[in-house]
């Protein structure tokens, strides 16, 4: 795991970054001076000023179909929170990670389009990009945090604190043809 | 069901109105000559100026736990899509039903607050509102529409087109204090 240990901010004005499986969270000063600038670093971006080529290669890597970038411009304007997750090295940044919110910004949010590079996937990361979400939409004090969950990552959720169908509540989707 | 027969569009340019389980359309000119004037009409607003106090009224009325109407104000600012149903009897209105949807203006909308008084309901009004949400974000060409239902609703939301669990997926909801 020594690979993540080197995390910490190098964009303080756009980012923020959480310690990952690490034993001991380290400031960045010391984590710097352990690994040296050359390591590998994971970092967290708020800013939404993402490449969307870049963006539809995350995608195209977890097999998502491909859709009309202006709609993506469109649905990333127009959410709440958008979370990015970067692997750093050196002066280069890869994207590896996305998630994203919409909300009323006053009670409820919805987090829509988790990605997780599959090459960085088992590593923590993807719990770590959640983490972030749920700490911004909390820190924003929005109190009802949803999302709809595919069957295989119920229990990646439920292990970050999501519950499905509380109290009986059942998401459902509207579909065109169905009356 | 003569009582919702005389249903028409009084203000054009905020409102629209749809039949309710009336046999046959009807214009708003022969609907108007049929009733006369002074009889009781259902008019859908999107115009999102609404007396908070009157809304907060209706929300009472049905026993939901009251929110700081600041927190309200910002929610109905934020919402992609706001829908007020009127009764309407000479120049005076009542509200009578209530429901928003967040939305990226893109792919999504997920529909909150779904309201009717319950003097009002069982008469098909929740239906017709629900259906104006629908028309309203078909037309704005969000494919995704979705919301969370709780569990006496979820027949009333099937009945509408709406399906739980499709495919697996699970809504699910996030807890502060779950983990």
């Amino acid at each position: 795991m020594s690979f993540w240990k080197s995390i910490f901010n190098s964009s303080p004005s756009a980012s923020t970054v959480i310690p990952l499986e690490s034993p001991s969270q380290s400031s960045p000063t010391e984590a710097d001076q352990r690994n040296g600038t050359s390591e590998r670093r994971i970092v967290f971006s708020k800013d939404r000023a993402l490449d969307l080529y870049e963006l539809e290669e995350l995608c195209d890597a977890v097999g998502w179909s491909r859709r009309p970038l202006r709609k993506v411009r469109k649905a990333i304007q127009h959410s709440f929170l958008v979370m990015s997750m970067w692997e750093e090295r050196g002066t280069s940044r890869r994207l590896i990670g996305f998630s994203r919110a919409t909300s009323d910004h006053a009670f409820n949010a919805t987090i829509w389009d988790v990605v997780v590079h599959p090459k960085f996937q088992g590593r923590g990361l993807g719990k770590a990009l959640m983490q972030q979400m749920i700490r911004e939409l909390r820190r924003e004090d929005i109190s009802n945090i949803t999302l709809f969950a595919d069957p295989h990552v119920v229990s990646f959720y439920s292990e970050l604190g999501f519950t499905p169908d509380p109290e009986g509540i059942k998401g459902m989707f509207w579909y065109p043809n169905a009356k």
